[in-house]
């Protein structure tokens, strides 16, 4: 079965969403935001610390799984849920993003018929095609697959925008015609830039293949402003069914999250979390904060003392500092709880705004807070 | 209150104790493994997997914690349980084992007053004195503390481990006139290396200072062969009270563990089962096996079928190689519970052998499939 949509409400002031997104692996209220396991495990975490944190859908990166441990040893486990052994929801994304960021010297030649690149772990050469990408998803039996895209950077002419648009949608319907599993969702993606008609082109062509969902790209490549981003949202989203979801992808900061849902994004994933756990950083109501602060030596208080997450009810900011400073891998697994954990609350609280219709109220206060910081 | 070691039963054909050890944060049987947190955190692990794996005792480095996050931060935490939100019983070394194997360059400058020594961490110099030692872990708070003791090499001549055993035993009285900490139980050292006359003496000279638990040290420092391992247990246990516990220092290993066992040892401490997680080695009925091999690329059972560990519960050997191959932190906190667990059921599988009076069975079962890995 494919996923479903259902729209329960829109807020009053914005264009907010409240919905279900139904999936094989559970029903889960949106918007959300989906933590990333780039190898099939987010890192540091266990799939029961994940649901413990109310987490829904996560995101995978069929790039990584293609290199190692390779699509088919995971086909051959029963596909991504069984080999990593988490039945929530799993999303991957087509490799399109890896290949442009990841590539070996960022050196890739693009052709009509995919990307020719070299692998960021050992320098061979790799060709990935629309085709490939969504064989490899089928295999890894994820569910919610991606369209294979172009990602350029914020840089790109609008001259070089059209034709990446053009062949993106192209892309997108070779590899829907290849698309082979009945329990696997398929999303298409927008791209275009912070350009008005290259958006409305790219959402009006990619939805007419009727995907099972819509993605907004080309936001975290490679340079956009906050504008940028804002500009890509409010350009695609007019053009989108609403009866779709609408993932807004790899963006993560608290605010982005925000603004996003205003404009009527649905879904979010990002690294951040995880990420600046690993440097001892943790999201704070006050803005964020870095654990090696020497402030943090003698403050047996929590990172947040009205957070739920099983390192604020267990930890102090002293006992994590002292972890991530002497290299602990416990220290990273507890802010990268404490992170997810953050961002998750912050959807829960935003659905509530959209439900008490006092979204613009929520967000002019967590401004206020999270810049006091 | 001090802990309380209660004899249950020995073994018919060979020394083996059955016991209880009483502590103030809860009673647990022995003979016992006590997974190492060196910093304060058993590598990637939590308390709450800890007590999944039936964990009792855990060992925490009086050394480490002196440097970071150093005593003082942990006492003004409330003492090292409260620091690491461990309620379960600690124990911590003396420092004196990590002196003469971490210190820079392997420096060191023996004195009767201490030792000599520069910080393996950025190379200034530090003096550890027996009195410091035990000062440091007053603060820290432990439920079980150890006397300052040298540590020789196996190559030490006869001649110079007389004389150090000789000062470890009057470092041992120094300590124990400063100790200070009513709630804390302060164990002896037994050294000499593997002669009898030597191992006898510290025994008998160690044991009138009237200590909570007795240590046999000098067996895992550096170079001593399985054979002075015995011979250092065989010479020191006849000289110990029967109503205190025996601890083997730093020995970890599952044959080990049993032949310690065998001649009276109750508490085994070792970095084993974690270190070798780290670099994808896992323990099993048959032998340690490493998971890097390519031949588990396909496994998709567990380490162990039939083991408890959460690991073996739900991952395949697959997903775990996948993870260790990747440098995934998931991998090595799999492992560590797989390793501790099994070291954990072995000595729960010992107790049992001891009381069904069948510990010699035991032994020639386990060692047998062990061999055949």
């Amino acid at each position: 079965m494919k996923i479903k949509y259902e729209l329960k409400k829109v807020e009053k002031e914005t264009k907010a969403r409240l919905g279900l997104l139904h999936t094989n692996h559970g029903t889960f209220e949106t918007p959300m935001f989906m933590p990333v396991g780039t190898l099939a495990t987010v890192k540091t975490l266990t799939p029961e610390e994940l649901k413990e944190m109310n987490s829904a859908v996560i995101l995978s990166n069929t790039y990584h799984l293609w290199l190692r441990p390779g699509e088919d040893i995971i086909h051959k486990a029963g596909g991504l849920h069984q080999f990593m052994n988490y039945d929530g929801p799993i999303l991957t994304d087509s490799g399109g993003f890896q290949v442009f960021s990841l590539a070996k010297n960022k050196e890739k030649d693009i052709v009509e018929e995919g990307v020719h690149f070299k692998s960021h772990l050992d320098g061979r050469s790799l060709f990935l095609t629309p085709e490939l990408s969504i064989q490899i998803q089928n295999k890894l039996d994820s569910d919610i697959a991606m369209s294979f895209d172009e990602c350029p950077p914020a840089s790109a002419t609008h001259e070089y925008l059209r034709k990446s648009v053009e062949r993106t949608i192209r892309w997108a319907k070779r590899g829907k015609e290849v698309h082979n599993n009945p329990n696997q969702s398929l999303f298409g993606i927008i791209q275009g830039g912070a350009y008005e008609d290259l958006r409305k082109f790219s959402a009006l062509e990619t939805t007419k293949l009727d995907f099972d969902g819509y993605s907004v790209g080309g936001v975290a490549n490679d340079g956009e402003s906050k504008e940028d981003m804002y500009k890509a949202i409010d350009y695609s989203i007019p053009y989108l069914p609403e009866d779709k979801p609408r993932y807004l992808m790899g963006i993560g900061d608290p605010i982005d999250i925000i603004e996003g849902v205003i404009r009527g994004i649905d879904m979010f994933d990002c690294v951040l979390p995880t990420r600046i756990a690993r440097h001892g950083n943790a999201f704070t109501r006050y803005g964020k904060i870095n654990l090696k602060n020497a402030k943090y030596k003698e403050d047996f208080h929590p990172i947040e003392s009205d957070c739920d997450c099983y390192a604020c009810k267990n930890y102090t900011k002293a006992y994590i500092r002292h972890l991530i400073t002497c290299n602990e891998s416990l220290g990273g697994r507890l802010l990268s709880i404490h992170n997810i954990r953050f961002l998750i609350r912050l959807t829960e609280e935003l659905r509530q705004s959209i439900l008490e219709d006092k979204l613009l109220d929520y967000k002019k206060d967590f401004i206020e807070k999270y810049h006091q910081g």
